[in-house]
C-alpha cells in the first residue's frame, strides 16, 4: 500500500491549493438507500474533479529542475484539467494530448489554464502513445493519470478529509464507496484507511465500476489482469479499457468489494442528485449512489460515505438524462395518436388535455404514413404530466373518446 | 431594522438544524464578472433553500402552547418546504395551502415532511386568502413568508455565516448581492450587516429583482408602494406581485442599491452555474450572478458575496435552459435545409456533416410543405457543433454544395 506518510505529505502540499470540499449528510438519499448517506462533494473541487489532487501532488513532488522542464499528459477529461491547473500554479509549461474528436468545450477548458493542447490520435490510447513518445523525445515528465504513487497519494488525501469531516459530525463510518476507472482514486483512499487499521478497523472500502467498462472488476474477481476490447458507458471518466497492474495489486490488497452498475442506473443517480441534492455530478461521480440506490451493496442502516468524484458532465448529456428521467418518472408522456383527418379532430383531442391539465410541450402531425388508412392521420404529442395516476386518467379519457394511440418510452 | 440580538438568537436556534452551507471563492466567475466572486450556496441548504431559516425561527419563537396547536402557511414553493420541515421537527401539525395547479412533485415534496396539503385557489393570492381564513377559524398560527420579524431574523442568520466564513478566508467583503422577492431575505441580511456598521462600514447591500416581477424595485425607486397587476418570470421564487409595506420600510432604510435582470440573463446565469460550478440553482437564486454577468452592478475588482438562495428548479425548465443555451453558445445548430427530393439527396448532405464531424442529434423530413417547389423537400436538422467557427465552416461547406437553408434560433 501507499504509506500514510506519503499521503499526509500530499495533504500538506495541497493545503491552500484545493478546496476542502463539503462532506454532508443527505437525508433524502438516506431514505431511498436504506443507509445513512454522507456525500463527499469532489464535484465542487477546483477543476470540477478530485483529479487535481493527484496531478498537483505529482508535479509538486518533482525536483525544481525536473518540474521547470515542463510536464506532459494524455487525457480528454479531468486529469487534463488537474495537470493544466497545477502547471499554471507552478508557472511551468504543460502539454496535453487529447484525441482529435475531443469536444471544443473540453479543449478550451484546458487551454484556459494556459496548457498547450495537441489533438492527436483517434482515441485515448493513441493520444496516450503520442504523449509518452513526446515526453521521451523532449525529456519532459509524463504525468500518468493513475500508475504513479505520488498521483495515488494525492488522491488519497481526500480520505484524510473524509475521516476528519466525519469526526466533526460525530459519525463512525462503516464504509466508503469509491468509483473505479484506472484505480488511482480507490488505491489512494484504501491506502489512507487501511494504513490506519488500528484506528479504523471497521471501515470497508467498496469500489464501483460501470458495467460498460468492467476491466478492473473482472480482474479483481479473477485475481489477474483481464483487459477489455472496448468500453461503452455514460461514465466516461471511468471508461478504462486495460487493467493497470500496479493499481490492481493495491486493489486486491486493500479493497473489500467491487460492485458494478448499468448506465440506466447511473442516469437515475445523476437525476436524483440534480433534483434532491442540487448537485451536478458526472457519470463516473454518480456510480456510488447508483450502486446504493439499486441495492448492489448489501448493507442496511450503516454510515456510508459516498465519493462524488467529479461534476464535468456534458450538458447535452445532462439534458438527455433529464428528458429520459421525466418519462420514466411519469412526468412526461409521449404518445402517437391516430385520428380521423378532418377539421376539428385535433381540437377535440387537445380539449381532453386542457380539461385534465396536461400541458402540451411538443406536437407533430403526419398524414402520409403508409401505415395509416386513407383519411387518418398520426399525431405525435409530448405532454407534461403530474404522475402515474394522472397519466392513467389521461389514457382512460382518450380511450373513452375512442382514440387509438401508442405510448413511446 | 431588525436587531442584531434577534438575529443572533435565530442563529442559536438554528444551530444543528440547518446546514452551515459552503461559502467559497469562484475563480471562473471571478474572471467573467470582473470582481472577486464568493458564492454562499444556500441551494445546498436542507429543503433546497434559505427559507428554512426563517420558517424554523418563527415556529421556534412561538410559545409551546401556540406551537402545539399547529401552523398554517401558503406557498407553492420554498417557504412550504421550510414550514413543513420545521413542523416535523417540532412534531406539530402543519397545513400548507397551495394553488390547485401546483405540480405533483412540489406537492409530494411537502407531503414527504408530513404536512397536510390543501390545494385551493387558482393562484397564490387565492391560496393565501384561504390560508389566512383557515388559520383564523382554527386558531392556528399563520407563518407569513416575509412580513414577520422572526422570519426576517431567521433569514438574517445567513449574513452572520457569510461574515464568519469570509473572515475565515481572510476576505474583506465590499458587497453582498441578494435576490429580492417579498424582501424578507434582504431585510434580514441588511439588518445583520448594517447593525454592525462600526465593524463593517464598507459592505454594500445590493438587491436584485427580476424584470418580470418589478414591484419592490419600482417601490424602492419611488420610495412608496407600487404594486403590479401580474408577474412573469422564470425566477418563480421571487415572482411577487404586491410590495409589502414592512419589508419596503426596511429595504428603504438599509439597502444601498437595487438592480433588475431579464429572464434571458437569469437563464445564462443558471447554465453558467451548472457548467462551471456544478451547482443546480433556481431562477431566483441565480439573479445575483445574472446581474454581475451582465454588468448591472457598477463595481470592478471588488470582493462580492453572492447569495445563491435556492436550488428548487423544475428539471423540465433546466432542460429547456440547457437546450437554448447550447444554441446560443454555438454548440447546437438547428437548420432547415431545402433539397431536391430524390434518392441520395439526403446522403450527400449528411456526408458533409460526417466530414466536418458535426453530430446529427435530430432530423425531420417533409416534402409536403406548400411553400416548396414540386420535387423539393425540407429537412430540419439539429447538429451538435464545436463552436462558432465550426458552425461557420459547416454553413460555408453547405453553400459550396449549393444547399439552401435557414438557421433556426
Amino acid at each position: 500500500m501507499i504509506t500514510l506518510d506519503k499521503i499526509k505529505k500530499a495533504q500538506t502540499r495541497l493545503k491552500g491549493i484545493i478546496h476542502h470540499t463539503p462532506f454532508s449528510y443527505a437525508p433524502i438519499l438516506t431514505q431511498v438507500c436504506n443507509n445513512n448517506i454522507y456525500l463527499k462533494k469532489e464535484n465542487l473541487q477546483t477543476t470540477g474533479s478530485f483529479k487535481l489532487r493527484g496531478a498537483f501532488n505529482k508535479i509538486a513532488s518533482l525536483s525544481e529542475e525536473e518540474r521547470n522542464r515542463g510536464v506532459v499528459a494524455a487525457s480528454a477529461g479531468n486529469h487534463a484539467g488537474g495537470v493544466a491547473f497545477s502547471a499554471k500554479y507552478f508557472n511551468i509549461n504543460s502539454t496535453i494530448f487529447m484525441p482529435e474528436a475531443t469536444p471544443l468545450t473540453k479543449v478550451n477548458g484546458v487551454k484556459s489554464y494556459g496548457a498547450e493542447v495537441k489533438l492527436e490520435g483517434s482515441n485515448y490510447d493513441e493520444a496516450y502513445e503520442k504523449a509518452i513518445k513526446y515526453a521521451q523525445t523532449h525529456n519532459l515528465t509524463f504525468v500518468h493519470p493513475f500508475n504513479d504513487d505520488e498521483v495515488i497519494a494525492g488522491q488519497g488525501s481526500v480520505a484524510l478529509e473524509i475521516l476528519q469531516q466525519s469526526k466533526n459530525l460525530n459519525v463512525k463510518l462503516d464504509a466508503i464507496v469509491v468509483p473505479i476507472g484506472g484505480g488511482g482514486l480507490i488505491s489512494g483512499v484504501a491506502s489512507a484507511i487501511k494504513s490506519q487499521k488500528e484506528l479504523y478497523p471497521n471501515i470497508k472500502i467498496i469500489g464501483v465500476t460501470s458495467a460498460g467498462a468492467p476491466a478492473m472488476n473482472k480482474s479483481y474477481k479473477a485475481k489477474s489482469i483481464i483487459n477489455t476490447k472496448s468500453v461503452k458507458t455514460i461514465a466516461d471518466g471511468i471508461a478504462v479499457k486495460n487493467t493497470d497492474p500496479h493499481t490492481l495489486d493495491l486493489i486486491l490488497e486493500l479493497v473489500d468489494e467491487i460492485v458494478e452498475v448499468e448506465d440506466k442506473e447511473i442516469a437515475n443517480a445523476i437525476l436524483l442528485l440534480v433534483e434532491k441534492q442540487k448537485l451536478v455530478v458526472e457519470g463516473a461521480g454518480a456510480v456510488g449512489i447508483a450502486a446504493l440506490l439499486h441495492k448492489k451493496i448489501d448493507m442496511q442502516n450503516k454510515n456510508i460515505a459516498v465519493l462524488l468524484s467529479g461534476g464535468n458532465i456534458d450538458v447535452t448529456m445532462l439534458s438527455l438524462i433529464i428528458e429520459k428521467g421525466l418519462v420514466k418518472s411519469h412526468r412526461k408522456l409521449n404518445l402517437i395518436v391516430t385520428l380521423v383527418d378532418k377539421p376539428g379532430s385535433l381540437r377535440q383531442l387537445t380539449d381532453i388535455f386542457t380539461k385534465l391539465e396536461a400541458n402540451i410541450v411538443q406536437i407533430g402531425y403526419d398524414r402520409n404514413s403508409t401505415l395509416l388508412d386513407f383519411g387518418d392521420a398520426n399525431v405525435s404529442i409530448s405532454l407534461e404530466t403530474k404522475g402515474k395516476e394522472h397519466q392513467q386518467t389521461i389514457k382512460e379519457e382518450m380511450l373513452k373518446y375512442g382514440y387509438q394511440f401508442i405510448e413511446q418510452m
